[in-house]
C-alpha cells in the first residue's frame, strides 16, 4: 500500500495511445516527433522511438540535456532559445552529442545562436493563429535567409496551433496550420531556400491533420491524455493512462475531499473545463474546487458517494502540468506488477 | 550570469514582512505559527523561528517530515490526515522527533489516529464558510469528546478562513472566522473540554483579526507575497520578496514573451486576478497569457516596451505554486550577495 496522492499511468492504455497515434502518423505520411514535455520520462520516450518516432521534441534546452543523457540522438528545442550566458555553451556541449534543431522567430535569436558556435540547424517558427512567439508566414523566408546568412542551417518551418484548445476549433486550427506552413515554405521555396521540414502537430488538432504539407507532427499529450482532452473531444475517457490516486478524507453532503490539489494535478483551467480534473470511472462527478491539498468532488443527488478512506482516481486538467510536478510515475502493467518510471526532466525549465 | 527562468528572494523584504507579521501577532497577543507549505524552506522557517514563531504549520506528514529533519521541533498538520499505511508509522516516527499536532474533522480520521499508536495531539478542523474540510462549530465539541474517548489529547479548534481570497471579503472572511471558533470554542467549554488553542489565521484576513478568541494564526503568504495579494488589497507590490526572473524571447507590438510559463510561476488564476501574474516594476502591464514556457505580456500603448534578450521580474499569482516548482529559490540579499537556498519539502504530497 502506497501513500496517496501518487500518479498512475495504465501502461496498457498507454501503449495503445502510442500504437494509434503511429499509425496515423504512417497514414498521413509524415515523421512523428512527439513533444515530450508531456512526461519528461525516458521510458515512455523509449517506447516513443520504438513506436517509431524520429526523434523527440522538448521545450527547453534543460530537457534536451536530460534525453540525451537518456540516449536520444536526434531532439528539436522547439522554442525561440536566447543563447547567451550558461545556456549558450550547454547547447555547444548538447550538440555534440545529439543532433539538435532550434526554433527561431526573430533575427537578433538567430545571431546569437549562430554567435554561440552550437553546431545547430534552425527551423522557423510561424505563427499559425495562436497568437504566441512565431512569425507571420510571410515573414520565413526573410528569417530563413538572415540565418543562411549567419552560417546556420535551415531545416525549415514549425508553428504549434495552440488555437485548437477549444471544443469547436480543433479542426479549423488544423487549417490554419496547414495554411500558415504552407505560405512560409512556399515563400522559402519562391527565393530558393530549401524547406525539407514543415512541422505542426497539437494533440487537439492531429486528428484533423491532412497529408500534403506537413512532413512532421509534434504532439505531446496524445500517450497519456487528460481530462482537458476528454472536454475537447480528442480523447476518449477510457484512454486517459495518467491518474492521480488520492484518497477520501473528509465527505459532507453530496461532497467528498480528496487528498490530491494543485499540487499534484495543476491548477490548469481552460474556459471550457467544467472542473478542476475529472474522474474517468465517475462522469458524473466534477471537481468543483482545488486547493494546495483538497480536490472537492461533488457528485449528483441520488447517485452513490465514495465512502471516507476510499480511494479515487482523478485526469488532471494538463497532464503536462501534473507530471511536472512529479518525482516519479507509478507504471502499473495490465498483469499488476508495478514500476516506478523517474520523472528525469522535471522542472528542467532553463 | 544565471540561465533563465529562476525565483528570486530579495532578503531584506523577507525580513521586513517577517518583522511585520511578528509585530502584528504580538499587538494581537497571540501566537505566530506560519504555514510553512508556502516556502517548503528551512532557511526560511529558521527566520520565522528567529522572530518569535512558536512552531510551524504544514499540511502533509511528508512536508513534515522535511522540517522535522531540520530541527523543528513543533509542528501543526493543519489537514485531516488520513493515518493508514505507511503514512500510519511515518505520524508514529515523525512524532517521536517532535511535538505533532494533527487536524480531524470526522469521528473516522480520529479512529485512524487513535490507532496509528503515534503519540500526537489533535485539534477540531471547523468550516468557518470557505465549505472545504471541516466540521459545522456546533459539532466540534462532539468531536473533540470522540478524540479523548480515543485517547487522543485534544489541543483545540482551527479553522482556515479561505473565502478571505476575494477582494471585497476579507475583513468579511475574518468576521467569519472569530465567530466559528468562537462558537466552537465554546461549545467545547460548555462540555467541560479545555480549548487552549483557537487558531486561525489566513494572509488576506489576518490584519481584521482582533483580540480575544484567537490564540494562534497560521498565515502562509505573508513572507514573500504574490501577485494574488497585491490584487487582494493584502500586499503592496514593493513588499513583493518572491519574483521569478525571466528573459524577453520574442517580441511583437505591444506585447513580449518572457520564458517563465506556468512550469515556473504555476497556472494558478482566481476570479479577480487581472492576468497570470503581476510585474511589480511594471503595474501597467498585464500577463494576459501563460503557457507552458511562455508568458505573453502586453504593455499599454505609448509605454517604453522591454528588448529582445531584457530579463523582468514576474511575481506569481500564487507564490505556494511557484515555489513548489522549483527546487531552490535564489536569496539575493541587499548587499547583491547571493545564497541558493533549497526547497527541501518541494513535492512532499503525502
Amino acid at each position: 500500500m502506497r501513500d496517496t496522492p501518487y500518479l498512475v499511468v495504465d501502461v496498457e492504455l498507454l501503449e495503445q495511445n502510442l500504437t494509434d497515434m503511429a499509425a496515423h502518423a504512417r497514414r498521413l505520411g509524415v515523421a512523428l516527433r512527439p513533444h515530450a514535455k508531456t512526461h519528461k520520462s525516458p521510458e515512455i520516450a523509449r517506447r516513443q522511438l520504438a513506436h517509431g518516432a524520429v526523434g523527440l521534441t522538448v521545450a527547453t534546452v534543460g530537457e534536451a540535456e536530460v534525453f540525451a543523457a537518456h540516449g536520444v540522438d536526434d531532439l528539436f528545442i522547439a522554442y525561440p532559445v536566447w543563447a547567451v550566458g550558461p545556456r549558450a555553451s550547454r547547447l555547444r556541449a548538447l550538440a555534440e552529442r545529439a543532433r539538435v534543431r532550434v526554433g527561431v522567430d526573430s533575427v537578433e535569436g538567430v545571431r546569437l545562436l549562430a554567435a554561440s558556435g552550437a553546431a545547430v540547424t534552425v527551423a522557423i517558427e510561424i505563427d499559425s493563429g495562436h497568437a504566441r512567439s512565431g512569425v507571420a508566414p510571410a515573414e520565413a523566408a526573410g528569417l530563413a535567409r538572415a540565418a543562411l546568412d549567419a552560417g546556420l542551417g535551415v531545416d525549415g518551418v514549425f508553428t504549434f496551433p495552440g488555437h485548437s484548445y477549444a471544443p469547436d476549433r480543433r479542426a479549423a486550427a488544423a487549417a490554419d496550420e496547414e495554411r500558415a506552413l504552407r505560405t512560409a515554405r512556399d515563400g522559402m521555396l519562391a527565393q530558393g531556400i530549401p524547406c525539407p521540414v514543415v512541422s505542426g502537430g497539437s494533440t487537439p488538432s492531429v486528428e484533423h491533420a491532412t497529408p500534403g504539407v506537413l512532413t512532421e507532427l509534434r504532439p505531446g499529450v496524445y500517450p497519456l491524455l487528460d481530462a482537458q482532452q476528454w472536454e475537447l473531444g480528442s480523447a476518449e475517457p477510457g484512454r486517459i493512462a495518467l491518474t492521480a490516486r488520492a484518497t477520501v478524507v473528509s465527505a459532507r453532503g453530496h461532497r467528498v475531499i480528496v487528498d490530491a490539489g494543485n499540487k499534484v494535478l495543476g491548477a490548469d483551467r481552460l474556459a471550457f473545463a467544467t472542473g478542476f480534473g475529472r474522474l474517468p470511472a465517475h462522469p458524473e462527478a466534477r471537481v468543483v474546487a482545488l486547493s494546495e491539498h483538497h480536490a472537492t468532488i461533488e457528485f449528483p443527488a441520488g447517485t452513490d458517494l465514495p465512502g471516507l478512506g476510499d480511494r479515487l482516481s482523478l485526469a488532471p486538467n494538463h497532464v503536462c502540468s501534473a507530471v511536472n510536478l512529479a518525482e516519479l510515475l507509478v507504471a502499473v502493467h495490465s498483469e499488476g506488477r508495478e514500476e516506478e518510471w523517474p520523472v528525469a526532466a522535471r522542472g528542467a525549465n532553463t
